[in-house]
């Protein structure tokens, strides 16, 4: 059974997506989705990526293989995405102050309101199943209540997340389809209690926010390691450094503060305790591009008051490791939707993110939250 | 309630763990003993040396503190430990072919016969409720049967780590008192199908084989990370170098043999295809002492045929790491004991040990095994 | 012969040195102190600290040696530095912004001009044959001439350190002595055309800028081995993070601002072309205290247009590198000064400073600066 | 003017090589090849091969190219290496033991003197400037006088290295031409007195042993570093795997002995003491390919007797390395030759080898050789 998927920001993890699930269909070969060998009636075979969204005025209008072409690089995107050209979505300045051209459909029609209409339209049209939200990373805006949710987001004053996740919203509520929507990026939608509580009341589901990529699962995973060992940790440090736009992206301050906060709340989650800790998106070197360079050091004290160093070297592709992420998250979400879940859903937002909603969640170590998840899967029928 | 403990052994580990026994106990600190904060009824600082066992002939005689105060770098050992005299034990060969001078019970008495006598008398006067096994790493011999085991055993044929299990077993079956075995070290007790029944018929517990210390632990949990993201390990290399006399006696090909099966192992049974691997310690370099050095580095496929690496840099103590894990082993066996199981525990083997008993056993992450256990003690009323 | 020497900057560098140079006096080891075995006339062991100014509130009227039980860790600082009671110096604002409070003597005595006069009554009463500079890190001012110098330092409106250039060179003016100003900070001295034509016209020299410490001198190092291989160096990344003072200064911007051009001169100069790279002071992190973490990463292209990497983690004591190198550089100061040379000393600071002057000067790796050195030296009978 | 070259080991080195050569005559660019920035008269463009050599019998009577596709990952080989078919050379149980079928002229022929005969009748034909033996790594054995090497090399129990190098004196004697004779490989043959006797009598010039590729030039110029600043060095490890057929080769003990002496000279040379170390090619782990993992770590104290350290994770294409060098080493070997050089020449033995002959001579670190040898190529006016 299909899942109409409908995908928010034509960018490089979009990009990673379309190109690695075509090389999935044709090889059967699933390495680099998380839980495939164990995903039932919903699996990532089924995807159907049926619309694909952005408002940078070269891609509106593009087709997601020449974009594929500049964007996933020693690779000849397949034919089949010629078929999928760029729709203009919702601009809502989430791109503003970097160094691209963006024009939304507000921006075209002149009027928020009318840009909203268009873009429910749109949905009505498409019925996704699924939206994913990948836009690049915006400042956090947070909705403690439904009416701010939809206050700040119908007026574009949440940025252009919040407003996706209010146009997919209103598309569900009218229309009576369940839809999930996951925002794989910083801002919080599955931690703002007014979303949550939103989607909840007409039965659809958010998962979020930020996707779990890159080198965080892993230094979540060697925390858990020592805080079962009753390691005191003295210090963390991660570094990374990338050639991307994201990384570009990251040297305004105000984007790379959503970062932070995320990392945070793992430590003192996994450890019990707030160890002394830097990790932070770094720094910008081109020709790295989506393989970034990640370094970690963190110093422990053992048993008897020894200490024991650990540093990590490691180059990291974020984009396919994003899009392995999308392939195995939209149909867990399709999943839950057809098992009657709605509002968020803790269990596979642990797995599946950075900074796991509802609000003030306890984060726990990837591999725990993975066990936890495929437990849960496999109650509802849907994991093996 | 006390834990009535012996140790076999008397070298850097159980130095270490003497040492920071008596800190743990003046600071309340338990920093580095895994579960630490969970168990009950038996705990770390229940836990009492009764006595301490070695055959080399500069230790028979010697008090613990004496040896810890060579072995411990950098710490003034406690004065109590001037109380804890080494003994003599069986030596079945198990130091021939290393540069230090032993001499065993059966080599005083001239009676392999005597020797066990001996030292089961021994084991009568002390009263153990849990046995340490902590002596150098000797070459590997099975027992296919309860007769294998008694006959090699006793023969001194099947190497000390053996001999000395058989002892304990001989005390617990003419006393009537159960006891548990605990083998540190790679020969297979808890894996010789002929140990693991004898123990069970007699109500005692051996667990084991291999102390899970150093990096290895640490890898095991990095590839379960890798499966969980169906990520496809291309290969994995794992360099060890340490100034010790573990580094020392791994140069015999021999013993260092038995330390290469258990790592195949793992990374079959983790990542669920055997990943080409090179995982052996290396070599030995004095001034790193017992700090040693660990260099890992992975290559692995993910979503779409993208290559990434990981490359670790540790220096770890593996003999505060083993002094750790033997506080917390001990009371957990002692448990054990008391609720009546015998034979010998996977649950509890798979979390301590590098290569857990019983025989074919298939072994998981250490994350995993930490949260089985967990639930296990729990079940048992051992643990919060 | 004793090397008369005042230092200004009573922190952790100044610390490390003072206890390193008597430990290394009783010891007569002299590890960590570059070209020791080679010094003549002119050695580590001759040198007297007459001196020791600084600004801090807490630090003014303070010994050495209290000073240095709090900023050396792990040692227990000479009797002898009770002696050296630090003497109050110029602010002109150099520790602006930062969590201290600092209080000049231009501040105390409500007059620049009187401090001034007051601080170079304080040079002729002390008689030194080198000053060094060791303060905390400023933004950067340049003087291109010889009035600009004068004008912008008397006025306090160059910052500290180009204010004590000038304080000196007045008192070396005056008195008709040559003496030594080594300039250990990165603000503009031996890069400042102004203060090297000043310091030739009256025959004193300056040294610097910026000294060599740290893991740059170690990537300028493998820099030239790729330049010799003729490898093309696609990426350099390089992270420091650390927990002490200069780290936790360095997050102003302005002062971190002065830290990075240092190094795209050194880059080029050695490739021969500017290959992007990141190589900066990055972040704070308490429990690091002086042994900071360093990674660095390093991408080549090989014959045939092969790739390689190199990745480097450290763990580096820059403040016992800068005392060692502070060890080095005043015998070969006043070694220098003594040869009749003055302004300022090219081959000397290529080795010694990440940042030479003078102005313009093309930077070489440490190696070929340190064989350079030594040559020049023999030259100068100043080393065997 | 063209250097005609005769290339013995037709392996991945020589397939790096050639394919390499063609690439940079094509596209101009000679990255990788050290010093080509300086050379003139005779430059890595001026390389003619005029004929391979080997003994396997899957290599005897293939081309070039044919070889190539197989060795060199990711090329497409020059049609250009069609025209160079491998001819047969001489055996001396070079491949004993390892897993390849060999057949050298010794054995077709049936006599060793006849064999010898054919091979320097094909040196008489082919009139090489230089050859390069780039064999697999054989044991040791060497030859003190002049005698020693030409009856040992002569009846093939010197090995084929020694073999190679007495045909070519054979053939410089008898036709009076003066040939380089490079040996690549760690048998000592600049570093065999008799060799580099018998040599400087005929005017011709040995150079060697064992080309400085992979992780070692790097770790000597670390270790010069170090020297220069008077730290002192605690421990050096270092490792190294790789998936080529040199790894397997290695793990026979008598080949990899081979590697150990080079190093324990360098450390003990350029530290000035022979501080501990473990530098060894570690293992064979087949999908690294000739991208071999290297890790190092180095510990040293510093000034006042604080410790740091260093540990490298590095992943370098041996084989593209290896290929560069030889690019760079034969034209100046034909410089030399041509400026009347004849015997050994220590400095660029230094520069190019890790064992530099002659016997005994003082390793230095690279970068010190690197100018050293630059400097002598100037002097005879064969670089800029």
């Amino acid at each position: 059974m299909k899942v109409r998927t409908l995908i928010i920001g034509a960018g490089a993890g979009a990009s990673y997506f379309l190109v690695g699930l075509e090389r999935a269909r044709e090889t059967g070969d699933l390495t680099g989705v998380p839980l495939a060998r164990h995903l039932k009636y919903y699996r990532p075979e089924d995807i159907e990526v049926i619309g694909l969204v952005d408002v940078e005025v070269t891609k509106v209008g593009s087709t997601a293989r020449s974009i594929a072409s500049k964007l996933v690089p020693g690779v000849d995107p397949p034919k089949d995405l010629d078929g999928l050209v760029v729709q203009r979505g919702l601009h809502c300045g989430s791109l503003k102050g970097l160094p691209v051209k963006a024009m939304g459909l507000e921006e075209v029609l002149g009027s928020v309101q009318e840009a909203f209409d268009q873009f429910i339209a749109l949905l009505d049209e498409l019925r996704p199943d699924v939206v994913v939200n990948a836009i690049t990373t915006e400042p956090l805006r947070y909705a403690e209540t439904e009416e701010e949710f939809a206050s700040k987001a119908s007026s574009c004053q949440g940025g252009a997340t919040m407003a996706y996740a209010y146009a997919v919203a209103e598309h569900s509520r009218r229309s009576g389809r369940h839809v999930a929507f996951i925002n794989l990026t910083p801002p919080p939608i599955a931690n703002s209690p007014g979303v949550v509580s939103y989607y909840a009341r007409i039965g659809s589901l958010v998962l979020g926010d930020d996707a779990a990529t890159g080198a965080t699962p892993l230094t979540a995973d060697i925390l858990e390691h020592m805080a079962e060992r009753e390691r005191r940790v003295l210090s963390i440090a991660q570094f990374n450094i990338g050639g991307n736009s994201d990384f570009l992206s990251l040297v305004e301050p105000e984007r790379n503060y959503s970062k932070e906060i995320t990392k945070g709340a793992m430590v003192k989650d996994i450890l019990g305790y707030d160890a002394p800790h830097y990790i932070k998106p770094t720094g910008y070197l081109e020709p790295l591009g989506d393989r970034k360079f990640v370094a970690m050091h963190i110093e422990y004290e053992g048993f008897g008051g020894f200490r024991d160093e650990i540093a990590v070297s490691a180059r990291i592709n974020d984009k396919s490791n994003l899009a392995g992420l999308i392939a195995s998250v939209i149909p867990v979400a399709k999943g839950l939707v057809d098992r009657g879940i709605s509002g968020t859903h803790a269990t596979a937002n642990r797995f599946f993110m950075k900074l796991p909603g509802p609000k003030d969640l306890r984060i726990t170590s990837k591999i725990v939250a993975y066990y936890d998840l495929l437990e849960e899967l496999r109650r509802l029928d849907l994991a093996t």
